[in-house]
């Protein structure tokens, strides 16, 4: 299983992602989920990937080798916005998905997958996709300003309660870090370590990208003081008079 | 969709459930899934339901009919444990499924169904079950003190941090309708009317049963002190820096 978090706020992006794969309980992996193309002070693109692992690597390798083979040739590296990087994308992974999709499909291997897909390209403001199993995709607006893949739910009601667009960069990060923590506690194929990606708009560079590992100590200190103010929370609220 | 939940705590059973179906977004009525089995001083049964509505009614119909053609008959009113009584429910779920499985699957309607099952006979202590949809069924012990069935992953982490079986009958209510907030919140196809039942060990009597309407005055209050809370919490919370 998979978690991801992509934020798109007035004052820029948060990425986020776990590192664990598996195919089965005792086939466990470690695998980033985050793929970022940078040419600063030009773009800035952050792809998260979730579900089958062949399809999502695939896709964005495909990219990535045409984009070497033929440095003219259209590719997330020269695309003028982001609309057109996100279709890219979708139409790779339709093709790696028509390649092999026969030979999964006969072994019952689940074959979906999808995308996370934002950053910037000067000349446009910041943008934020999500790229479903079959090619097509959405952007995130005003009145939903993030986008999940992988194991969603457990997390989602604390990013419905806190993230509005207008959000600082610094609450998505906590937010999406607490949305983490509920997620690691109930499922356990989603595990550190984290990896956090901070887009700050109009930077046109990664400022800030930081693997979290399992101890790291602000994880820890938030984790530990979000749970401690629940339970506060928690014990202050009145009981029902049965 | 439905949400439910039951807790087995040292103080008695907490039941909670929501009171909406759906077949289709445009097809959406009220239907009660809490069934009381009350025979004051001796024994006190709940079954909450999730999944196909007319598996689960038919099965408890069954169930019923048989009881009031036959009082000698073995039934939910006179079986010596709740044992037993999980294990009727399942049989009757059985049989309605194997009676109607075949023409639902034709039309590629879903069939699964699940209980949940608790309350106590005179001679044992208070007892807590979930019925699978195929008719087994698992007893709560002490490492997880409740079950859940229908939509049951938004609601689950507030569940995970705040229950242990030796939580009160209070918090346990405080913490289920929480967890009904955060899932009615996520999922459209889970609402109000909430029905809460609390059983206290040992009483052998249903002494609290409520229905709380969308606008109950406690149910708003909890949620707001809660959501107000939480954004303390948050708000506390120290920042990354990066």
């Amino acid at each position: 299983m998979t978690y991801c978090i992509g934020m798109g706020l007035d004052e820029g992006l948060v990425f986020v992602s776990d590192s664990r794969t598996n195919a089965g309980i005792d086939k466990i992996a470690r695998f980033e989920k985050m793929r970022v193309f940078e040419n600063p002070g030009e773009r800035v693109m952050v792809a998260l990937s979730a579900g089958n692992l062949s399809v999502t690597q695939n896709a964005l390798n495909l990219l990535d080798l045409r984009a070497r083979k033929d440095p003219q040739a259209v590719s997330l590296w020269n695309v003028g916005s982001m609309f057109e990087a996100a279709r890219l994308l979708g139409d790779a992974m339709r093709e790696v998905r028509e390649y092999d999709e026969k030979y999964l499909r006969e072994q019952n291997i689940d074959v979906s997958a999808s995308f996370i897909l934002g950053g910037q390209i000067a000349g446009e403001t910041p943008r934020l996709f999500l790229v479903y199993s079959e090619g097509n995709f959405i952007e995130a607006l005003n009145d939903t300003p993030y986008f999940q893949i992988g194991e969603i739910k457990y997390g989602k009601p604390i990013l419905d309660r806190m993230i509005q667009r207008g959000s600082s960069l610094e609450a998505g990060v906590k937010c999406a870090l607490i949305s983490f923590d509920a997620t690691i506690r109930s499922n356990l194929s989603v595990g550190a370590p984290i990896d956090l990606l901070i887009y700050r708009a109009d930077s046109l560079r990664v400022e800030t990208r930081e693997r979290l590992m399992e101890d790291d100590p602000y994880l820890a200190r938030i984790n530990r003081e979000w749970d401690e103010g629940l339970h506060r929370v928690f014990d202050s609220l009145p009981a029902h008079d049965w």
